[in-house]
């Protein structure tokens, strides 16, 4: 069940990085929705590699098919099964992969694991596997959008030690497309992109953090004990690739804060209760509050680097690997969509489980 | 499915604040592990309130019952249930509760949610849930340590600003219980605990960072894309009270390094595949790679503060509500064996589960 | 996970026959449900042995008490759990069972999986078990008649060879009870006793069918593909104890017809799309199609008989074994509550999930 | 969650009738199993419409193609996509389906549910869904085969009122596949065929019975209490497509027998616990004893009738409707392998979760 998310509106995903291509079935979505490709295409756009300058130069279209459970342009509450096919397979530019553990990826876990593992492109532990929950969270969100209201939007906030300060009230998808970065600081998000690019050029790769952010969740989704709200975007945040933490509301900062400072004061505001601070991050007790939803997520530097650097061969004997080819300098502006995608996707299942049992 | 944590080793967890008490029923445990009431309650008396000056001093003697699933000693591998009985219900101490939503506190989302709350001592949203959860845990650490020789262990690590440098490889029991603050570096152990008991008679209170070591994890535990390791942990860290954050390995720090710097050589040591540092965590691709596992929790202070606060009446009015009598100044001591339990449920979970598929 | 049932429903039960009780946690009920003790007790006494001379005549009161997720006589939407304490313990009337495996018992099989077995009263193996799915079908068979107009009933429709004929449309509640078999036809009823009792006499005992019905289900519950009604009713049905068959509408019996007799024509009624024969069951393609949906369940004899069996012991010896002491004639009577209550888990799990998804 | 099946083997269906194909997910197959598409395909020419003039006419290929989770010709222990595509399409022969709701097929139920229904084939109410239960199927045979040298086998055992007998000791796959019925009776079979004949001759279907076994289950598989073997079992064989009924064991036919007659006596043979008789079907308190595991499914007539019959518009209003072209007389040689992968898919399923708890 390792390849399933969700409960109501669960996802599996599956497919390796140079396979027949890259796939996800969305089992539980709601009848009668309008979808066809074009509404999932664009967030692929945004995850796909080769869109600028600053991210991987691998060269896939990843154009999304539909194979099944829609009809007439209508969702039929079976599953819909997406595939994207691969197109740019290289395998020969990964031959050395065969026989060496690259640092600080998945080739030894999994090959400890499984005792096998599809080393071309890294098979499926390869980011490419995303594809899959980018296109189910393109599906998610337009729930969200057309039966609840609630808006899902993410951005870069920082790059390496480069902060932009976001506003979460008024954080706009108008502003974070303005730049190769998807950060909503123009002015921040030129520096970003320049670090990058001479970070690029010396064959080394950057991290940073990306914030999410979810408007018009109604009080009363997430649930109690295990699976919280704060929780399941956390594990949804977390098994993305090159994640090492999430911090929701106040998060890490909020420890240096006493009670009385942190505490969010209820009011009530044009009839609705309210809080006058939002250090909760739009949960309490694990239940939405009405109040706009935030977090961050911390995303290590990508690890394929253009140096040579110390490893184990699969004869396991000492050996060095150096970074060959294609080279991706920063995964944050293509992990934007992932962000989204993985939040609409807790959410709408959250929507679906609080219906089930309170609606 | 709220109440409930685990794939295969399962647990469910029920009770409120101030009803007959708080239990869990563990589904999935092997048979024939020797088991008895000794086996948990020293780490119920871990999280039990009153054991200190500077936490909770609700009186409860948290003595656990075991109502089945063990016979003549040993588990049966059918359901054992775990019972502790509620002693210190004092209603009338919480009757304000009843008709004021305290700040920051899960009351009011409970009301949204449910429309209906159990509010004396804040009922399932009491921290008094945990103490299912860390009895299971006690269970869960014994199959680590008997079965697997695998080592968990937690510590407080910050409070406020106040940090110890904890070195997670040479961390242990003896040292995180040689002072009240659970920290086990003694001269910083002892400001945290002044600065608690400064707060404290303030009528305030404070957070903190608990730091969680599991060490001797096999290569091999966990899972790829949705049930990553550090994603199941993360999820689990963030379902306990009062949490804002999740970090594992370099976590937030990590994005101010390069790859070049951040990633972590493989060098063949003592026969084994070791990396000669440990920025991921002992995690790669979600999946252990043989290194100690070490991640951090940021919880936030208190909420339940004895001043008067803002806040708005189940009537909908604004109103001011002000703590009164019992107040606990910093939850970090007693949750430390929380993390260790949390911990502990998540990494045997993914021992079963690697040895159904693999083993 | 074994030991739970149910996707947003959820029941999980633990217990063995002569430990501390037998328990139910109840996980997904909607909240604000009026419910107390008196709402699950009378089912509770219909299964309870020790109610006429044609049942296991063991002591039990079997009183239930609600631990937890209930507050001021409403359900909170939290777990709810349930507990009946064993009062009638004689381990000593099982002695033997320690040292011989009973024919067609499962002690046998207990042993070869787990290595372990609590053997007195057959442990969890006991259909004393099924106490706590009747407490939680008693809250199932609640939510369906206040919330959606639903009426679960069973009945005993044959004994051995003795078949009493069952109309569907009409069988009501008063004239299952009427008498102490659960038989709705009073004459068969009364032969169906003198054969229990005179099976009874030779220390003999006797199987049968029971006949389960729900009235009232719209058009609609039940999943495409995996999780059909019938299905998951059939898997309901086939988890009690001493079960060895399902059938849903025409059953076993419809295989002799053509397709041309079997088929269900369509009518319009009352301005409702109904069918003119309800071969289906009430269920087409997985789904209630607003007819009756109704089903018979197989029960082999009692497998505890007061003769000399040949047996195998657990030093896996030949031996032979005689029951002693109490013994149940006939299951049926004290199994009509019991397939009531699975009924109900199964159909409020399917209506939720149908809120849930096309709600 | 109402197209996956499984716990720890997890197999998700997707696809329509005339739609890009049919598909299915396998999630938790163990790493390193040989595996091409030549182990799948020969169960899939066995299901395959056009094999035979007793069955569907329909023309498919059903060629099978992984397009993930294998890698040189071994799995990877990561998500296994298999892809039947559709190619015989002919939508305007179903023009009529469009308008009218078909009796005794889910045609009502999916468009009272769902609001919506794909009409051209019947969709995913389509038996042409179970392609991908057969394929899957096939991966779980090869495993049980390998791994624990499980034989899995089933045979048409009833076609309306003409019954084999059939041996479920000695049944091999060449007497079941010696003639068109797949019945190893072959005078039987002669009759049964000629039946069918003469039944399509008159446009007209039947029904019958499919006998299961499973030869070599060690003890120790199947989960007390709700996940018994023989529910989850009855549940697989419940959730094909025109089944009414399950029985395992002596079934409805052992309610006659006492309790004496019934038990089955334990006999030490060969150094092994055996029993002289085999009433319990191989299972004994839900977890298998052994002995072979036997069952039978009956399959009603197929609903498709090339006669006039009554039924309702999708206008809701009373009319009459007659099947045209393709008629299918009798499903059940083609359900055999259906009845065999669902039986390999239960088992392979319980074999992990023995070896997860107990292992």
């Amino acid at each position: 069940m390792a390849n399933s998310f969700g409960t109501l509106f669960r996802v599996t995903t599956w497919g390796e990085s140079h396979g027949a291509g890259i796939g996800v079935v969305v089992d539980g979505c709601p009848p009668r929705l309008k979808l066809t490709e074009t509404d999932i295409q664009p967030d692929l756009d945004r995850r796909r590699p080769g869109q600028s300058p600053i991210v991987s130069p691998r060269k896939e279209s990843d154009a999304v098919q539909i194979l099944s459970g829609v009809f007439e342009g209508r969702t039929l509450g079976t599953p819909i099964a997406l595939w994207v096919k691969n197109t740019d397979q290289r395998p020969e530019a990964y031959q050395e992969m065969a026989e060496k553990f690259r640092p600080s990826h998945a080739d030894y876990t999994y090959q400890a694991k499984f005792g096998i593992r599809a080393w071309p492109g890294g098979g499926r532990t390869s980011a490419r596997e995303t594809v899959g929950r980018v296109a189910a969270g393109a599906i998610a969100r337009k729930i969200l959008r057309d039966k609840f209201g609630v808006e899902v939007l993410a951005c870069v906030s920082q790059v390496q030690a480069l902060a932009a300060k976001v506003d979460v009230e008024t954080l706009n998808f108008a502003d974070i497309e303005s730049n190769l970065m998807r950060c909503p600081d123009p002015v921040i998000a030129q520096k970003m992109i320049q670090l990058v690019e001479a970070v690029r050029s010396r064959g080394n790769t950057v991290g940073g953090i990306i914030t999410g952010v979810a408007r018009g969740v109604p009080p009363g989704w997430g649930e109690p004990v295990f699976d919280r709200l704060e929780a399941d975007l956390g594990k949804a945040m977390l098994s993305l690739p090159a994640t090492k933490g999430f911090e929701v509301g106040s998060g890490f900062g909020g420890v240096t804060l006493t009670g009385l400072e942190h505490n969010d004061p209820f009011r009530m505001l044009d009839g609705r209760v309210r809080t006058t601070t939002n250090r909760s991050g739009g949960i309490q007790g694990g239940i939405s509050n009405g109040e706009t939803i935030y977090f961050r997520v911390a995303f290590k530097p990508v690890a394929t680097v253009m140096h040579e650097q110390e490893t184990v061969s699969t004869r396991f004997e000492n050996t060095t690997l150096k970074g060959r080819g294609r080279h991706d300098p920063c995964v944050l502006p293509r992990a934007v969509p992932l962000v989204e995608a993985m939040t609409a996707l807790v959410l709408v299942d959250h929507a679906l489980r609080h219906k089930a049992q309170c609606g």
